[in-house]
């Protein structure tokens, strides 16, 4: 049996959600309240001690990390594939999916994180509250990112996130220019891996969206594995991240 | 025909030449010399739009990254495979991948670059020299990162650096623990990503070497691919970062 620990469907959790949901598998779903900071809890840190979801859990077999746990989903499960067939196709599959890893993912959280996440976090708990809930997670380099993100935004960061994602932009453009998905050979794990980065933008930065990226955002909207995935929403409006949970923050 | 652009045998070159060489490919081989800047020639970036090598062209295909070059290798030429064969070991060789690329290969950088590359730049060029070749670097990233590496090293940057790696370090013993090689199944591309970097450590950092991991520096060291790709080196110590190359920077 499989199960799934994740967040909202967005982002990371988005990325595995979206992508069990084309290869119609069935799974548990452990929804965790990232803003609550649920991802910590003990018996979450054994499956992952980097404090992160989505989580995978494959019978035995725990995998985290979603360009990895993409991967394992596509060679475990291979009908639909999800990464073309050519080797040099797959090799750009897997580098959207890289460039979301290293670049894209980082740019639109600093970009969203203080008109979503941090305002939702703020209106939920005192300064008070959330100094001490981040003090005491227990994985150093999600502390140290916590801390960052509970402090006022750095205007200059702001804007090297908007040229960041400015520069993907310029190419999912060009690639868009080509064919209706990122990779060549078709729908992939590559669009599976941009889409819930972009899909923020009409709302904090519809500037940077292009016209070729802006159709593409519809032709994934209107998927019905992302339609299914973003049905288990449980705030009805994934790109808000005004998640639900606890008024005030208690774990640990 | 596969051609590579590299650099010593050491780090992400040292990657890409050790799983060519386990693999018994034949390929034309091109040194840069990356002190020199000369991954940033035109024709280079034409091929790499980043900057960075090891870049392979196999015919008319051009792969960047050594995660996914190593990964395209070993599909398209499966023989010897370099990954294992079952799935979740499959992850976990390739979740070794993924942290050199997140956290080891920097943090190593971080840590090595001042007493050996460094170094070797400042012997080789004035600071006028550097500062306006540095400037010259047409990609904003790598420039960013360039003037940040002709700084004076930060010492909290050093310390950050030392207790990365010791975590790393905890995470390898922790596997050779259970086996000779880091993933369950065997040799794989999970020892080819982390051996080009703790193989510095003997060098920079021995303290922070745990017993296993010197064991397996050993073992990897004496395999004849290692050794082959290590003959490949123009300074006679791919680890000492000593290239070769004009004594000023002249590029561009």
């Amino acid at each position: 049996m499989i199960e799934l620990y994740h967040w909202e469907p967005n982002a990371a959790s988005a990325r595995v959600l979206i992508a069990l949901k084309e290869k119609g598998l069935k799974f548990e779903s452990h929804y965790l309240d990232v803003l609550a900071f649920e991802q910590f809890a003990p018996d979450l840190l054994d499956l992952n001690p980097f404090g992160q979801v989505p989580i995978l859990v494959d019978g035995e077999d725990v995998y985290s990390e979603a360009s990895y746990i993409c991967e394992y989903l596509d060679e475990a499960y291979p009908d639909p594939p999800l990464l073309p067939e050519n080797p040099i196709d797959r090799w750009a599959a897997r580098g959207w999916q890289k460039y979301v890893d290293d670049y894209l993912a980082a740019a639109v959280s600093d970009l969203a994180w203080p008109v979503l996440g941090l305002e939702a976090l703020r209106a939920r708990n005192s300064a008070a509250t959330l100094d001490d809930a981040v003090g005491r997670i227990p994985v150093r380099e999600r502390r140290d990112q916590w801390r960052a993100a509970i402090a006022d935004p750095d205007e200059d960061l702001l804007d090297k996130a908007r040229e960041r994602i400015s520069l993907a932009i310029q190419k999912t453009e060009a690639d868009l220019a080509e064919r209706d998905w990122l990779a060549p050979g078709g729908y992939s794990l590559a669009d599976i891996a941009v889409y819930p980065y972009t899909a923020y933008l009409p709302r904090i930065a519809p500037d940077l969206l292009g016209p070729r990226t802006a159709a593409w955002l519809g032709r994934m909207a209107r998927r019905p594995a992302v339609i299914a995935a973003e049905a288990m929403s449980q705030t009805g409006d994934p790109y808000g991240v005004s998640a639900p949970g606890p008024e005030h923050i208690r774990w640990g």
